[in-house]
């Protein structure tokens, strides 16, 4: 960590820094230029987060040198991770597709969609039960009935499930039926939950939060890391910014800097991340091109009476013709679906 | 609402569009353009919220007319709304200033912040038992413990207590000694929490998330209010943007708009708005000649020992110099600190 | 256009709305609702864009119905445009790659870049002669001599040459040597050098403002086609947003929606996209997987002695081994290279 | 400047950085720490903006530790400059007023505004001869004959007059007529123009682009001071941000900041800040309240029939009551209008 003082800093504001920095065990190294005095700090900058040098005076800025996030650092495992979800690996040679409704919506509905996934080769089968909803007066979910309808198709079809967690008195009943726990993107900063499924010990899926950095992400993986759950997957879904053509703005740069900071998968959700049917297969491919592991998207035989997010639904019949062409692209890049 | 079809929609496809509206009890109202078809649904539009007729292919786009929240709106209840925090009124005709450490840190250093406030005539004592922290390896709060301090700080001062609610759990511990709830700009979507708060009797402060938009802050507010709780205020504690120079970017044109827009009183927190203590005072001053109902800041006597935001808290001095200045201001403006 | 009244509109109020919308040729057409007033102009409403019927105090909002560029729409030419530059199709089945450096340093170092492009069967010499640099104090081109050098290059290596025209004093040089003219992303609203572009008759190349949307992109198109010169190239470089991991947001997901919009062609730039050069290749191949007409990218022999972003700049031997996967993905797509 | 090499950096790389560094004639301090070894560069670092040691692949990031701008920086000059535009003072204790059309639209219609901002006692008239347009299609602006009418409206209230300069071809007509040359948002990064306007010698109000960092408005006003203009006025008027309820959001912050950062007085736009008329006079105020040395707002006696910008325009009746509500308020401040 490097500490730049404002101009004139005297001697013994100096000093205090240098007393702060060796109070928690590091070094402190002075450097006197011609316009500024900087201090480095040697040692695990980590330490010196719950020590506020910037709220000095007389500390013009402070510069930190590593990264926050240590578990989920590349320079902690070098090798990638690969995370296995109930026998689907993610995160290795193959591009894994989850796909399914946004919501679960009844029982029917739901073996319809889960068939289909099945019969085009998809490996996981993903619907919410719990639904995070922007309004009050739209569908919130079916709850721990959706749940049962959620096992139910994978008895039939195999296909591990992938279900939103949104409150730790509910983790239970989702735990109970669910491969892989989802973390929604409004919940990535939910700290609370973050330590619940830190603690337990199933993977996680851990969405970018709208607004969040590819830092804050590392962070909250971080989070759920020290708890002792090392199975995360990260899922790069969109940020918000000023372009309203699109839902939100799927930044798909970070999946190679994910790959360069980070041993953890990670995967692209094109469908929340473009809010449009239309751009949903060209995104799904330029997201693997990118070097993605996987990729979730939704799919509804009838988007039309979908309540939630119908209009970012594939059709089976799209579905199963993205399905062909990611299997062209995967073995063009030297890998299989 | 209205209902822009794609060109060349067929008379087959405007019948299914028609039949949709009728179906949720609202009339439709067809017109041939020269280039497109335009479909309005008269009635209350948000009958049309679980209809999604954007899914169907030949639908170009769908126009919201109303502003999908109800409760919140100024078209609700006309005349603004006073909320009654043990005493102290917010969105009256006085300024309301609400001050205290980032966290609650001990009880000392609390005591001593609290008269602080209190001898510089501020209303309320703010101050975080539990923390939402970017990281896991910072200081996470002093929890229950922490509670009982506020609870002492204002047995001593009088000051009513304005403290953060992160998990539903924690709700019994929190409103045993909080005045005011606060749901944190991390927690705006955390719609779990909002209806426990919802279904509570204690004012809230809604803070604003930090890439939420005025419509979504007023629909969170629509879910504590659509379970029966209306005391609501509102909190502008800056957005993120591109710009880095600050923290945040407050967003102070939020507060004369949300006067427009709904009756729920707004209050501005200039310490994380901006992030920089220097701003601070000048940032307080022009949320109250925007309007605002009031101001939240971070006050310590040692910033440079915070174990939270250091940086950004004033010093005693320079809280009690603020209180001067907006006394002035708001005389000027023809309101009362 | 759709105008939505206030509350209480009355009567006449509406007849004011009419009385503006038939002044320009269109009908109206009123329509009551149970909360609001809404009047439907029939007709071309690119007429209206002169009458601010925003601005009547009674008007709550005024809701487009029709994109407001013409020229540049895929209404106006449902098939793509292939645009040739100097020979070189753009927009067509081939995936055209434009390389070279950031800046023209010199004769020798040009040269080298050209034959190293040339050698790896890249299709066009980019490389800035004039260069819009954020401080002054930074190399700032090497103006007409620079055209010269690219000049030569072309002559030697046989590769068409794209430079960028920032001020319309300079227009006859860059036209002397150049064979498809840039406009940068700064210039992107520069109305007065669209205008010049447009009256000239060589193709453009025309960057995204980094904080502009795809529509504002599309009506600066509109502008150098609405001077009569419809060889327009667009080209997304990353958008500006609160991640500050990358040094800019590079948004593919226009480059199909761009598709769907619009005829023309349009390229990606991964360099400026990302500013990261071990993101480039990446984010190449997914902009090809997106659909995208081409790529823009840097080369450099020894980026640590650019004089303009040598960080973003590929080796020439990562840009040969791009070249070569760029290869196989196009195979797979049915494209070429 | 402090250069951080990546972990396991070799001693010939390290050297390699120190002869960089001395070859600009600064000096290089070593210090290896335990995880990184970090280089200072001791000197003037701005010699190092052409030397891009970020391009070296054994260099994980570059800080700088000072601002990259100079002549426009608060340390080189202390006290804040004042900027005389033809006897109005901008930048000391007077709060000053800018108002006017958004664009000059005929000879009746300036002259009707103009007395009105006179007899509110405004002290500078504006209004826009040559207008940047989002789309080809509306209103240009009337050119010379619209600057024409702006000298006689000087004539008549004796008000100095500031309008926009577009193109250097157009700068000796705009020169002869206006008092303060306008750079737009859209310009605040057209290079040769601010070199156009820095060689000449009338006051510059340089408006921040709508996606310009702080620093960015920083370094293009140094653009100017650098060809030996320092008669430099900044203008906040709105970033552009996801939040879409309003045109633009207002960034008050900076204007503290820059009081901070810079010598250079700043004033505020909430015309275009904001976007509606409604939300003007409020920003207004808080604009004054944060600091600004003065505000720019437009005026039209009937904004629906403006020619730009109509909703954000106030009437004169309502600037009227601005001018006494600005009145009240600076005197409270300790300022006057």
């Amino acid at each position: 960590m490097i500490i730049v003082l404002k101009p004139h800093a005297t001697d013994a504001e100096i000093s205090q820094v240098i007393k702060r920095i060796e109070s928690v065990g590091l070094m402190a190294h002075v450097s006197k230029g011609t316009e500024r005095t900087i201090i480095g700090a040697i040692g695990d900058e980590r330490a010196l987060q719950e020590a506020p040098l910037e709220a000095f005076p007389f500390v013009e800025k402070v510069l930190p040198v590593l990264q926050p996030y240590k578990l989920a650092s590349r320079e902690f495992k070098p090798e990638g991770s690969t995370i296995n979800v109930d026998g689907v690996l993610v995160g290795g040679q193959r591009v894994v597709v989850m796909a399914g409704p946004c919501a679960v919506e009844g029982r029917e509905r739901l073996l319809e969609v889960a068939r289909c996934v099945r019969a085009a080769n998809g490996h996981m089968l993903r619907g919410g039960a719990y639904k995070p909803r922007t309004s009050p007066y739209t569908f919130q979910g079916l709850g721990e009935e959706g749940l049962k309808y959620l096992a139910e198709a994978k008895r039939e079809t195999g296909l591990p499930i992938v279900t939103e967690l949104m409150d730790p008195r509910e983790a239970a009943a989702v735990y109970e039926h669910a491969d892989l726990i989802q973390i929604g993107a409004r919940n990535m900063q939910n700290f609370k939950l973050l330590k619940e499924v830190g603690c337990r010990r199933k993977p996680v899926l851990l969405k970018r939060g709208m607004s969040s950095t590819l830092k804050e992400l590392l962070l909250a993986a971080e989070y759920i890391m020290s708890e002792g759950n090392y199975q995360v997957i990260l899922c790069e879904r969109g940020i918000r910014t000023f372009e309203d053509a699109t839902r939100n703005t799927l930044d798909l740069s970070v999946v190679p800097l994910i790959k360069r900071l980070s041993h953890l998968p990670v995967i692209v959700d094109p469908s929340h991340g473009t809010g449009k049917r239309e751009l949903v297969a060209p995104m799904a491919l330029a997201a693997v091109a990118a070097g993605a592991d996987g990729i979730m998207v939704e799919v509804h035989p009838r988007p039309e009476e979908a309540l939630s997010d119908g209009p970012q639904a594939l059709l089976p019949a799209a579905f199963t013709q993205l399905m062909g062409d990611l299997d062209r692209l995967a073995a063009a890049l030297g890998r299989t679906l």
